[in-house]
């Protein structure tokens, strides 16, 4: 199975809390290995990004997949 | 500063690939920490998910939002 | 009136389901058509995509947006 | 293998175009089935949503995932 | 023609730029109204936001989508 | 502090209503200045976009992230 996503975690489930429609679900991540960003090419050089910088990484709940085998 | 969104990772950039309107980056994953997923509560039912599940998690890079402080 | 979006199907609403404040629409595809995804070449290598090739394509019910005319 | 997506669909690849960072691949759904959206519970009823009701649906490119087995 | 999308600004064009597969599109908001964002309820409260606050709005350009009449 | 985000726009909150998970938070743009999207270049050539057009602009409100300093 190759899924057409660059960012893959492997995480244990902490808590689930079920709403009316939609759900928030927590996990702790086990294997984080690396991960990548897709932004404008003008956002990259606002930011004047380079290999050694330290980052914060921003992710809305809401585009995390969860996946179980 | 706060920020709506659930997860903040903190990272090192380990590659930027400028394209002519999108850029790559990459990074390293320093300090992972609790992540969270929203989605219906639906597929969470369909997942069967709960804590102690082992779950690997996609993100579309596209959604990943790097911080410069 | 013109969209820039890549994927514009027609379907038929079978069921609307409305929480607090998040609400499930469910729908039947009554014209599929051809349809686009966005990715990164590296994915796309990784995966091998190709002309011929079956997929399972996947989206998440929150980036489906629902027009009425 | 079970995914928190509401809408998976199979297709058959019939374009590939590979950008220096993004790609366009391009297919045809070749077993629909039922989709669903999410929204807001105001949005659903600004339009007045009801089962029954014919709509257009948009997809951003950008959301759309491919997998392959 | 009604949309399932709670933000709707009207906007003219002042550049685009036309990349491979991708292009970046700018524009003037020519009236910009009310906006409205979801999010989890977790980081509503976290965030203590409430009516007469001054906040910063952020969206990834990728979540823009322009419509032309 | 900088962001990966093309669009920041300055807001006053108007109201906040709390879901079980989820919660909806609207405001009032107060600065808005230009704004970027990114498309596909097909769309783009599709739409005819060019300077001066007038358009509509959508976002689902699920991609707007407030931030509070």
């Amino acid at each position: 199975m190759k899924y057409g996503a660059r960012n893959k975690l492997r995480a244990k489930v902490t808590s689930v809390k079920k709403g009316d429609v939609m759900a928030l679900v927590k996990f702790q991540v086990t294997e984080p290995g690396e991960m990548a960003s897709v932004l404008t090419t003008e956002s990259v050089e606002e930011l004047g990004l380079k290999p050694g910088d330290e980052i914060q990484v921003f992710i809305k709940a809401i585009h995390v997949m969860p996946v179980k085998e």
